[in-house]
């Protein structure tokens, strides 16, 4: 770590991330300065400008690494012979690839979710990318869910209710709560229980996820 | 409406507070001055004033008001001769109540919950009511939790996921979604569902809960 508390070893765009990320959770967005963020990485303003067009850029890039490993989880998933991982599977290791991503993010970035500012053209991205993994969760959820929850709520509002839950890393953090692997596990078994599922086929999935991912991790 | 959109016939402190939830959500709570929340009532600065000591009290007041009747409820359950209502069935009254108020919410004031500026002192009490809440949310989800899951997960954890849960709403409102109470209804069920109960107990602890509200209602 350096005097201001970023760690070393980073790039310099990551070292510019990883600041603005503290200074956006601890004085909100608005509160913060491209000229704060430059020197708490210990550079000029005009350095950082090397890097990002302004802090609108920097949040845009902190937003869309919360949600790309999810989305990229799942079109490696779709990638593989059709049929080899059930929607239940595929579904618990969404949710744990996404609440451990939410985990690791710097500053619980996740905090600035509900900003009006996000509201703005700049963060179409974001809000796209965020749009298609509330899809996909309702895609998933809705094949996996016992019939009579997916009739109730629908693949739309299942959607919302997943993502929700996955979400429940961001409130822990920010009740200063330790958090681990365990809670990655307990929140995708806790989106399989609310689609109906019982003890037997949340085993059964928890083990399918396992498996894929471990797949994926030796591809 | 007034011709700022302001409702008419609300008391001066209720108009400041619909004004102020507005301008909160729409350009942030740094972003808000008191003089615009002044000027968007059609009222003096000097007027609002006499009602709040300034625009943190504004904002406390909004958080507060949105935990308050989960809160009232629950302290009334409480009075009633111990035994009347089930665990599950005071967490079906409860979640509904708690995704009812945050649909009723003005301008879905539950985007500020995460805010930087909420770790201040002057918020205290509404982090409290919020911890308070959440502390029943696991008390009461323990209770009725498949044992199973009681010990997977813990109350604490418990209570953060249910809390999770009800606060669905939020984003559902943030994404523009039209909601009503058949969303209180399938949220409270959904508390259950995190819960490992199966259908047949989802239906005993909505009509446990139907009764509950019916009797309240009368007192």
């Amino acid at each position: 770590m350096n005097a201001e508390g970023v760690p070393s070893g980073l790039s310099g765009r990551e070292q510019i991330l990883a600041a603005a990320a503290e200074l956006f959770s601890e004085s909100g967005f608005s509160g913060t300065s491209t000229r704060a963020i430059a020197e708490k990485v210990g550079i000029r303003q005009q350095s950082l400008y090397y890097h990002f067009a302004g802090k609108d850029e920097i949040l845009a890039e902190l937003l869309s690494g919360s949600v790309r490993p999810s989305i990229d989880f799942v079109e490696s998933i779709e990638a593989r012979v059709p049929g080899d991982v059930s929607p239940a599977g595929a579904l618990f290791a969404l949710a744990s690839i996404d609440a451990g991503t939410l985990r690791a993010t710097p500053h619980n970035i996740g905090t600035l979710y509900l900003l009006p500012e996000l509201q703005d053209d700049r963060y179409e991205q974001f809000r796209r990318q965020r749009v298609q993994l509330r899809r996909i969760y309702g895609r998933l959820g809705s094949a996996a869910a016992h019939p009579d929850v997916a009739s109730s709520l629908g693949e739309s509002r299942l959607g919302a209710v997943l993502l929700q839950l996955a979400e429940t890393v961001i409130q822990l953090r920010r009740d200063d709560e330790d958090t681990s692997g365990h809670d990655d596990d307990t929140i995708a078994a806790s989106c399989l229980r609310v689609l109906g599922l019982g003890g037997a086929e949340v085993e059964t999935a928890r083990a399918e996820a396992a498996a894929v991912l471990a797949g994926l991790a030796a591809d």
